[in-house]
Parts: structure tokens; C-alpha cells; sequence
């Protein structure tokens, strides 16, 4: 693309990547503080019930417990991501509504009493029916989980662009079928954790928390506890991974604040692996029925869907999440009509929240699946036929989205390329076989509440640079990256930035880690915090040089006049000029960003821009099944992606692979098995996530293309890939051995049983 | 002074008072960390030695030890406060110089194993000749401590304002006499502490310390283990006091670095109280000389002085000490022509260094001392005396000093009246008298290097502020005040503010916590950044109210058009206005606060204005003498200080009660015994420190004047009320037994023994 940078667009290694291989790296569970107590939930042993009676005496009584608290003794405020939508309360109050809610807490002396007194609790419960399947909770007749909910549907959404029964009458053909995605767990590799401090003088909560919105979970925290927000100060420690499930609060937040502020003393939870299963969040499961329009030619005249997710026993981000699931059916390719009829249902089941993809993979499944059906119903090839249909940059949109920068359809092509389409596809011997699937993800939100991102940039009078953002890194290198920015725009090596993220009292406001948005939202506010810096900078360096300000560059720590090297100075020259002519250091820049919109919208009115910018991708597999077995081994999975630049290339193929890793799971491995409302398998060793053993040969493909919007032209490149994999992986199953799953993961007895089928 | 305000010039507790009260403020030994390892520092038990051989192989291999360090393995650095001044090593090298000079440090897993090791350290010493006494070390063929060091005169200043010899001829009398002023011991409450950790992929130091000044710290620190400033980052946990002795770097911190540097690990040093008594600083001893010329009517013609500073075994603030030692003789009084000659001297005994007052109290014991000899000779009233030769403001000065503000001839009037000078002076029953003295300090060095004092200050969405600053809060009440003052400002009360206070990685340079200059500086740097943010706010709510924003006025969390309470908006309608325009949040704004100067200068080079500003005061004290036993007793102490706008009047009490109880201690009780290098009374148990049964009533009477150039009108309050209650209350035992004590301390043996003499 021409300009060539220092430091962006190079491969570095994540800034705390050392310190978290070398264990110092702090993360929640990591801080120690004098007289700590220590924290333990118990949990709903029934999937719906009414709490008749809480007797916690004999807990209290148990030697080093300091406390212990029941729904009944704390505000009766509930809470949760979206507004109008909140339907939580930190610990259950007169129900329980799944096996693992939050029924009561105690704190002790150590982690061990904390345990043991929680069996001393007795709960009396009268049992309810209940109800674990969607489809059945909407029914007539079907216990009601929340009082005031018909037919347990939480949230729905009904959507019309253009005209669609009009369009489906001039089809040649109208296609409908139906399609199931699983429940996964997002299992991070840090379990949940929150360790709370109180101030009794400023009546202050200072909470750290293993979260991915701390000024979310501040303002939740403030809410529920019924203080101002200003008396809550959310810190993020380092955070294990997050990938959603660390978006919304938890009792273990609630209930440490609950008692620091009770007993004077720091108050740490942590959640085990188990808690992180059955009482966090997971993917929706989801029902999705798709009818399409074509011509013969493939061009897609309209889609109806009709989806129905399974919310567990919450909301969390329900409308979000259909929101997105309805949004991101008009991209990467050209819907002209559209209807989306979504249904949120509440079933006794764990609660569904953001994960990774957030409601699209799922739909993604839907329609990726159902264009390969297509494609063979109608005799075009599948590449052709997403070809056809492609979104273009620039071309008008139905829900008036603006792609500036659109690398997808050289993402097919380039994607079928490398994984053989034209030589393997049809042509491979029985149980092998080749597919592909499209995606596009937004980075980020337009326009949240009026939310900018914030960001400090000073530079000291040691060269050394401090950003302060409230971007919160959950592992992925949101740090590194908004690092690597600053860094480019002060000429500076990425090892003279030092970077503060995700502290409410003390880093400027962000809206948090979600919806792919960090790196175009607090990457553009660090941007212009820093060229702020360098414009001060370059002001008193231009007087020097008797130079123009506009003139000069900041390169490899010197100053100079653009093309003469020579003429210009080091940046410590500079600073040390500039300090001792008495002007104040350190030289401070700040800036908050919004993304660009034309008024000011909210998620669901949103008819206007819905992302900044957004990032396309073609996941192209190659699987070989055993036809004895049904053992499936995915061989080699290509990725071509266009996430605008990288700023760092390392990372992104991080991003890749993880998302790689995920929709492979997704697609063969992972799922939540819950029976009567118990979750059958809450363990790494039951669960069964793909492992190295498992891991194809990966292959990515950059696109870059130069977004006008994103710093330095970035866009997304954490989720988008995790949207296609699934049905890249199954369209290959077709290939390899004929057959269309419908529903999500294929296991090796799922293919036993289809070739059976096929054979008898 | 007609203005009011709603937070400046309250009553409020610190702000994290309740927190320390409680336990739960993290002072530095209280931060945990996994792995952390333990280190211990060997110290010399000879005065003066060169090491021969160091074999630290059986430490080594303990089990349990994981590293230890001397002398040779660390790079050949001195270090030390002030420029061209630097003449000490983290560990000794070649020779030791003083009994507790740093040798070897061991780390190991806990600190028990760590002390272990420490005795399996075997040094081969060769003893040399010793000196512990100034006077003694500056002869010919004393032996000599440093090398290129002769006479053991490490500094000496001379400077002569106006023309001595020839006042001195015009004066009726010229009396010379000879005082002495022991070594005294800080000891704050907190012994020193040190937790480094380090990161191996940025080479960065993260060192958390009880350091008085963080970014002094990490020059030391940087320069010493030769890596760059940017490497280091210092953070200041909560300090249990410092009064000077947590200025200078210490072993533990090196050592810690070094160590967690080498073993990738956390690793935590804490003195215990005898290494604090042994091994950290304490007040010079000091013999001064004093000859004043003065006419009949007791105005001072001209002074001439000759101090000799008994440094100990290195240099640490020597120049800076006999800086101020001679510039604080030309005020409060008017001294016309002076000479000052000081030598700082090298002794083999514990190091001299900045201690409250730094330098000024031993010069201030002569002076003040002297002017009641001098009253008793020439028959003038010691008052009358001291009233016709104070400084007023406005008045031109031999030094060039600008002296906005003065209330010192009201402080000496009003501490006269209320210890009841007329009806008692000369005149209570013998054993019981009267006596009083003064002082001036300035508030900070105007021109420190070029380092102004910055801050940042952040309004929040929820309302909520927060203050980066750069000041280093060591117990005194720094973090409050600062955080008071931004609260005025803003018109909200205290409890909004949430101040982060010196993290070299985080927050404005400033020069830390010194010479007084906090409230002053940083306080200024604050209330200019905060006037940032109001600005914003302003101009926003001005447009709405339709009015100018100089008409408006924010307090109690409204603003509002002056005079028109009714025409204005909350604070909070105010932010959710400003945020929902898309105006950026945080409100941010950002400051860096100069003193005034005419030019840029050193402290050294100083002719021109010294401070921003300069407090007054008079001590008064009463005192009763038990003839048959000997034994002191202070009655009453009377402080009349003029610190210009007292922004929390507490806080102010709080420093002047301890300032009074830091004077009496120097007067009567303190005194660090060493006997041929050993001192003899390192402990709490032996060196007796006045305590709550010791305690004088005390009066305070405020003389506020509304200093121009101090933030909201304050000057310094920390250090000026320490210089004079010793020669107050000695001055009282002149009046109580007619006996002139020129030595420090008065103990009850001096006593008897003057009374013995007095009697022989």
C-alpha cells in the first residue's frame, strides 16, 4: 500500500507477553492482600424452583466465617447488559430458575471454611416444573420462568428490508430449511474472579475483576449496590481470555463489594472450572429456519429466517445478541429483501450470553450451509455462486451500512485457490473433501450511549511514553496494539510505551472489550492523544530547525525535515530542548473518539451506519473422514481475511488460529450436554475442546486493504474468523461423503449413523 | 479574607485516613506477590575497612537461596542526590566507611532463610583508622574516607552579602559564640521497604518503594544498573512517614531490582528498625560559630558563621543542606551583611541527610540562641529585639528574596502575648520560665533542573474525578489537600475526588516531596488542570444558559450564574448534557505548574528569588525545671505561624503538633549515641522519643495572609514549625535557671550539672 511504517505492520511480540510466560504477570487470583478473606457461592441443586426458607445460622456460627448473605438481604435491583432487558439479581431472591444459580455467599478465612460452611446452609425449596428446549418453553401450557414473560420469550425482533413476498414470487426458486447450533462454552483459560476493597471514608468499592467492560461492570456494581457510580472503581488486572463470557457481572463481583464493604476487609472469589460452566454464560443455542429466493443464475433475491435461541434462565445481552444475529444476514453478500423474525426464549438451563461472534455463527451456520444446499439444488458451483452474490466497497446497502473497504470476494477467490477448489472440490476420494463459507464482522459499534473511547498520551521527560486507556485487554493484545499506534505516531521503538488500561478511577472512559471494536475504537483515540504529543513536540522542534511543523517526521526516535535525514535532531535532544525551555512536561495529549455517524442512534434503531468499518473473511476446509470410525480429521483449514492493516501481523494470525481452534470445536467437538436442566460434562476433560493433536494445517491469507476509517486503516480481526469454520467444515462433509448435517457438531457417530442411513 | 470556600479551608479528614485506620491501605511490605522472594542486606560491623575477599559460596548453596550479590558484581556507579555530588555505591566496593554500610545482600524464599545466608557470608576485612568527629577529620592526617576527598571536606560554601568587616566596625558590639546541635533520627513509623519486579521482554524495573521522590528514585535507580530512565518505573505505595529519609535511594532498592531482575521473580526488602537507625540517614551534627554585630538598640549590623556538618560516611543532600543551612540565616530577620562559611565533613559514622527543616534547625538553634544572649547583654527585651529586626513584606533583601507575604512580627506579637510574656518573662518563681524564637522556610526551590510540577485531572461521566499527580504523599496529608484543592475548583465536595498520586509510569513528573514545595507545587499544577476542566464545562452550561461563561460559578455540585443560584443546572445535568452532545468524556485537563522565576537557576547559583513563597512563625514555650532531679518538663508550647492560607486547618495542626513534638525531641530527648562507629541506642526502647506523657499543651494561632503566588493563597506548613521549639525552650531554661545551654540536647544531667556549677 505504499507508506511504510516503523512499527506498525510489524510483528512484535505482545508487551506483557513475557511477564505472562514468565508467571509474573497479575491476573485476579494473583493479588494478595493483607487479612484477605476469601469467598464461596452456593448454587441452585434444581433447575426451577421457589426458595421457601434460607436458615444460614449454622454457617455463621462455623469458626472464621466473617459473613454470609442471601438474596433477601441485599437491594432488590436487578441488573444486566442491555437496557430494559435486565432480569438478574446478584443472588436469587424468591426462585431459582436453573441447576447453578446464585443462591447465597459467605465469606471466610480461607478458601477452605468458605466451602465448608456453605453445606451448613439449608435451603428449602419447593420444586417447579420446567422446561429445557425453546420450542417447548413457547409453548402454551409451559412453565413461566420469569413472572410477566409470555411464553418465556424474553426479547424478540421482527425486521423487513425491502419488499420480501414479492421478491420470493419473482424467484426462480424458493428454497427452506432448517438448521440447529449447539450450546459451547467459551472456557477461558483464567476462571472468573473478583477480589473487592472498601473505603469506608469515601464509602468507595474498589473491585478488581477479571471483566472485559469494567465501565460496565462499574455502573452494574453501582446499581445493585445502590451507591453512585463514582463510589465503585473497577480495576482489570490481566485477564485470561475472555472471548464474551466475561462481559456481564457475576455474583462473585456483587458478593465481594457485598462483604468488603460488610467486614472492612479485601474479599477474593474465584470461581472453579465447574462455576465457569454451568453459572457464567455460554453461545445460544439456536434454532434458525431460512427460506431463500434465487434465480438460476444463483443471484439471491430474498431470505426470510425464523430464529429461536435458547437463553438459559437470563437475558445477559439477549437483545444484543439477536440484534447482531438479524444485522449481519445482509453482509458479506447482497440481500435486497429481508426478513428476520427472532425469537430470545427462556429455558431452565444455563444462561446463553456474548460469545465470540456474538449470535452470528450461528446464522452464519444457517446461511452458509443452506447456500452450498443451493448451490448443488441448482447446479452452480458454490465459490460462483458467493461470488455472484458478493458485497462490493461502495455499493448502497439495504440497512444503509457504508463499506469503505471490502476485500470478500477476493477473499473467496483467494481462499478456494489455496485450498485446491478447482482440482479437489467433487474430485477427492470418498471421505475427503473440500469446502468454504463467508463472513463479515463490524468493528464495533457506531454509537453507544454516547460512549467515546478515551485515551492520555504523555511523554516524559525520560522519552518514556504513558497511554492511559480504558480499553480492556483480555489477552488478545488490545494493550500491544493501541501500544504499537502511539508508537508510530512518536517515532518511537513499541519498548518506550508503557500502557495503563481498564482502571475506572484513573483511565479515561471506553466502552470495553466486545463487538471487535478495541483496536478502530481506542486505536484511533490513542492515535490522536499521540499526535497531539507530537504536534507540541513538532512545534518547538520546527522553531529550532526553523523548519515547518507540517514538514517534519518522527522516525526511529529522531525528528527530522521530511526527505533531509539530516536536518533535524534526536528525540532526546528534543525533549531535553524542550524541558529546559521551561515548557511543561511531560507533554501531555488527549483525545476520546466516536466513530463517525450521522446522528446519534442506538443498537436497535439503528438504520443508518451500524460499524466504523467492517472486516470480510473466507474460511476454505479440507476434512478427511473415516468411513469405519466416523472419526473426522480436519486437514487443513485456509483463512483469508481482510482486517484492513495489521497492525500487528503476529497477533492477528493469533486471532486466526484461536478463531480457527473455536470454529472447529464448534463444528466437531464442543457442546454443552444438559440433561433435565444438569450440565453433563462441566470439565476440560469431559467437555473435549480440540487439542494440538486435533490442530489442521492452518494457512492464512492477509488482505489488506486500507480503511479510511480505522487507525492506520485497521479493522476487526477477532471474531470475524470464528463466524465460518463451522459451515466451512460441514460443506466439506458434504463433499467428502455426501451428506448435509443440519445441525451442530458433526461427531463421529453422527456419521456412522448418516452413512448407515445413506446405505440402508 | 472576605472569599469564602466550600472545601478549601475545611476540616476534612484525609482521605485515606479511614483506610489506614482500618488496615487496609498498602503500604509497601503489605504488597504480596506470588513468588516473591525475600532479601536481606550484610552490613559492615567495622567503621572504616577495606574489603579484601568476600566468599559468599556456602550462602550460595543454602537451600532455598536463590541469589546473592557485593559490590564487585554490580556495575562500578556512585550515586546520589545532588549533581557532582554522587559518592556512594549500592554495595560497598572496595572499602566500608561506617558500621552498617552495605556489603552483601542474599534473596531467598523467605525471609528467615534469607538471614540465615547472610551469616554464611564470610568478608575479609583489613581495619583502618577511623575519625567520628567532624573537627577532628578535617586535620591533618585524619584519616582519610574517600579518596580525592582532603580534609574530609566533601563541600564547602562561602558566600558574603553586602560588606561584613565593615558593619561589623560600625557596630557598637560584636558578640561571637559557639553552638552544637546532635544527630537525630527520623524514624517514621514505616521502616524502608522496596518490591521490584521485572519484565524481560521491555527490560523494565517495576519498583515499588517508600521513597519521598519517586522520580529521583528512578534516576538513581536507572543510572545505577545502567539501563534507561524509561526502564524504570517507581511506584509509591502508601508511606508511613519520611521527614527527609526516604529521599535518598537505599540498597534495598538496587538490591531488589537487581535481584528481581536476575531471578525473574518479585522480590520485597524491608528494613528492620535498627538498619532504619543504622543505615538510612539522620540530622547532621553541626558546630556553628556565630559572630553578630549589632547596634544598642539591638538592630543587627551584620552575622558572620562558620559551621562545620558532621556528614557521616557519605555525602547524600550535603550540598543542598549547607545551601539552605546559609541562605534561611538572612530570615526572618533583616541581616544586612553576611558571611556564611560551611564545610560538610566525612566521618566513619551513619550517614547525614534531609531531615525536616534540612540543615536550617542547627542554624536557627545558634541564631536564635545568640539573639538571647545578645538581648541579655545589651538589656533589650528578646522580643523587642527579634521585632526590630524582622523582615516585612515587600522589603528588598540581601539575597534577593521576594517576600510577597509576611506575617512574622505578628506571629512573634501574638505567640508572646499567648505564652504570656509580659506577666511571666523574668518573672515566674525559679525552675519555671519562658522563651520563644523564630523562623521562616520557603515553600519549595523556584528552579529545580527544569522540573515543573504536572497534573492531569479527569471529570468522568459518573461524576467522579480523578487527579494524576506526580506528588509524593508520605503520610502528611499531601494526596488530600492537592485533591481539595480540585475540588474547590469544581465545586464538589471531597468525597468525589479520587486522586492517584506518583507512579513514574503513570502520573505528570513533579519533584517529589521535599523542601516543602508540595502544597505549593503540585497543589498549583492541580488547581491550573482542574481549571482546565472547568473551563470546558463552562463554556458548555454557558451556551445552554445563555450566558458568558466568566459569570459562571460551580459549587456544590451545581453551576450556576454568580448571584442567580436559580439560573444554572446541576453538575450532574451538566456531564450527562455535555456527554449526550458527543463532547468527549472524560472532561479532561492537564497542567504543569513553574515557579515564578526571572531566569532559569540552580540552587547553587541562587541570587535571585529562593521560593515561590515563605511561611513565618514563633514558637513560644514554657518550660519547668525540677531542681533536686534535673528533669524537663515543656508546659506549653505556642505556635504563631503565618503559612499563608491553611487549605485543610487540620492537616496543618497535624503538622505543627508533630513539628512541635519533632523540636522538643531535638531539645530535650533525642540524640543517636555512637560510640567508635557503633551506635548505642538503635531502637524505639533506648532512643526515647518523647511520647503522649511527654506532650506540652500546645496553642496554635493561625496569621493567614493570602499568599499571590501559593494555590488559593498556601504556603508551606510541614517544616518552618520545626526549626525553632528547640531554641524556644532552651531560650525557657535561660529564663528558668539563668543557665545558657549551647549544646543540644538539654538532658537532666546537663542540668544538675549547670546547677552545680552554677552553685560551685
Amino acid at each position: 500500500m505504499g507508506t511504510t511504517f516503523s512499527v506498525v505492520g510489524q510483528r512484535l511480540p505482545m508487551h506483557d507477553g513475557a511477564a505472562k510466560a514468565k508467571g509474573t504477570a497479575q491476573f485476579t487470583d494473583d493479588i494478595l492482600l493483607p487479612g484477605m478473606l476469601h469467598g464461596k457461592i452456593l448454587r441452585s441443586p434444581l433447575p426451577h424452583a421457589r426458595i421457601l426458607r434460607i436458615d444460614t445460622s449454622r454457617a455463621e456460627k462455623l469458626p472464621g466465617v466473617k459473613g454470609v448473605v442471601t438474596g433477601k438481604d441485599i437491594p432488590d435491583r436487578v441488573y444486566g447488559i442491555v437496557p430494559k432487558a435486565h432480569d438478574e439479581h446478584a443472588l436469587a431472591r424468591d426462585k431459582v430458575r436453573y441447576i447453578g444459580d446464585d443462591v447465597a455467599a459467605v465469606c471466610a478465612v480461607d478458601p477452605e471454611i468458605a466451602e465448608e460452611a456453605l453445606e451448613l446452609i439449608r435451603v428449602d425449596y419447593e420444586e417447579l416444573p420446567a422446561v429445557f428446549d425453546p420450542l417447548e418453553a413457547i409453548k402454551e401450557g409451559a412453565p413461566l420462568i420469569h413472572d410477566g414473560v409470555p411464553h418465556n420469550t424474553s426479547f424478540s425482533i421482527h425486521k423487513e428490508f425491502g419488499n420480501v413476498a414479492k421478491a420470493f414470487q419473482e424467484s426462480d426458486f424458493v428454497f427452506e430449511d432448517r438448521f440447529y447450533s449447539q450450546a459451547v462454552n467459551h472456557a477461558p483459560l483464567e476462571p472468573h474472579a473478583a477480589v473487592a476493597q472498601y473505603d469506608p471514608l469515601k464509602g468507595e468499592i474498589i473491585l478488581h475483576s477479571s471483566t472485559q467492560i469494567p465501565f460496565f461492570l462499574r455502573r452494574n456494581l453501582a446499581s445493585t449496590l445502590m451507591i453512585p457510580e463514582a463510589q465503585v472503581r473497577v480495576i482489570k488486572p490481566k485477564v485470561g481470555g475472555g472471548f464474551g463470557q466475561k462481559i456481564d457481572m457475576f455474583a462473585k463481583d456483587f458478593c465481594a463489594a457485598w462483604f468488603a464493604r460488610q467486614t472492612g476487609k479485601p474479599v477474593k472469589f474465584v470461581y472453579d472450572r465447574e462455576e465457569v460452566f454451568i453459572a457464567t454464560r455460554q453461545r445460544h443455542p439456536m434454532y434458525i429456519t431460512v427460506k431463500t429466493g434465487v434465480q438460476k443464475d444463483g443471484t439471491i433475491m430474498a431470505q426470510q429466517f425464523l430464529a429461536h435461541a435458547d437463553g438459559g434462565a437470563f437475558n445477559s445481552t439477549a437483545p444484543t445478541m439477536m440484534a447482531l444475529s438479524c444485522y449481519f444476514l445482509m453482509i458479506p453478500y447482497r440481500v435486497p429483501n429481508l426478513i428476520y423474525e427472532g425469537h430470545h426464549v427462556y429455558t431452565n438451563k444455563p444462561v446463553g450470553g456474548a460469545m465470540r461472534g456474538h449470535g452470528i455463527p450461528q446464522a452464519r451456520f444457517a446461511v452458509e450451509r443452506q447456500l452450498d444446499l443451493i448451490a448443488e439444488r441448482i447446479g452452480v458451483d458454490p465459490v460462483e455462486l458467493r461470488l455472484k452474490n458478493s458485497i462490493h466497497a461502495g455499493e448502497p446497502h439495504p440497512a444503509q451500512f457504508i463499506i469503505n473497504s471490502c476485500g470478500f470476494s477476493d477473499s473467496l477467490k483467494l481462499a478456494a485457490d489455496a485450498i485446491g477448489w478447482q482440482e479437489k472440490r467433487g474430485k477427492l476420494p470418498r471421505g475427503r473433501g473440500v469446502g468454504l463459507a463467508g463472513a463479515s464482522f463490524p468493528s464495533g459499534v457506531s454509537n453507544m450511549s454516547h460512549i467515546s473511547s478515551g485515551s492520555v498520551v504523555q511523554m516524559g521527560q525520560d522519552g518514556a511514553v504513558n497511554v492511559l486507556s480504558g480499553a480492556a485487554d483480555i489477552g488478545q493484545g488490545a494493550e500491544t496494539v493501541i501500544s504499537q499506534i502511539v508508537a508510530e505516531v512518536l517515532g518511537v521503538p513499541l519498548a518506550d510505551i508503557r500502557i495503563t488500561a481498564a482502571d475506572t478511577g484513573l483511565t479515561p472512559l471506553d466502552p470495553g472489550t466486545f463487538g471487535s471494536g478495541v483496536t478502530v475504537r481506542a486505536g484511533n483515540a490513542a492515535r490522536l492523544a499521540a499526535e497531539e504529543v507530537r504536534g507540541k513536540l513538532f512545534k518547538f522542534v520546527a522553531d529550532k530547525l526553523e523548519a515547518n511543523p507540517d514538514d517534519l517526521v518522527a522516525r526511529d526516535r529522531m525528528i527530522f525535515v521530511k526527505g533531509s535525514p539530516d536536518r533535524g535532531m534526536t528525540l532526546r535532544q528534543a525533549i531535553k530542548g524542550y524541558q529546559y525551555a521551561d515548557l511543561p512536561m511531560p507533554i501531555v495529549g488527549r483525545s476520546a473518539w466516536f466513530a463517525p455517524s450521522t446522528e446519534p442512534t442506538t443498537l436497535f434503531q439503528q438504520e443508518g451506519n451500524f460499524a466504523p468499518n467492517y472486516s470480510f473473511m473466507t474460511q476454505a476446509a479440507e476434512v478427511e473422514v473415516d468411513l469405519i470410525t466416523g472419526k473426522i480429521k480436519l486437514l487443513k483449514m485456509v483463512t483469508a481475511h481482510d482486517c484492513g492493516r495489521a497492525i500487528n501481523p503476529m497477533l492477528v494470525e493469533g486471532q486466526l488460529e484461536g478463531s480457527v481452534v473455536g470454529g472447529m470445536g464448534q463444528a466437531l467437538y464442543e457442546n454443552v450436554i444438559v440433561e433435565n436442566g444438569q450440565v453433563m460434562n462441566p470439565s476440560f476433560l469431559d467437555y473435549g475442546f480440540p487439542t494440538f493433536m486435533e490442530m489442521p494445517e492452518i494457512g492464512a491469507i492477509d488482505i489488506e486493504t486500507d480503511d479510511p476509517v480505522g487507525p492506520f486503516g485497521a479493522k476487526e480481526a477477532g471474531e470475524g474468523t470464528q463466524l465460518s469454520p463451522a459451515p466451512a467444515i460441514v460443506n466439506a462433509l458434504y463433499d467428502a461423503i455426501g451428506v448435509d448435517f443440519m445441525e451442530l457438531p458433526v461427531t463421529p457417530e453422527h456419521i456412522l449413523e448418516a452413512l448407515q442411513k445413506a446405505k440402508g
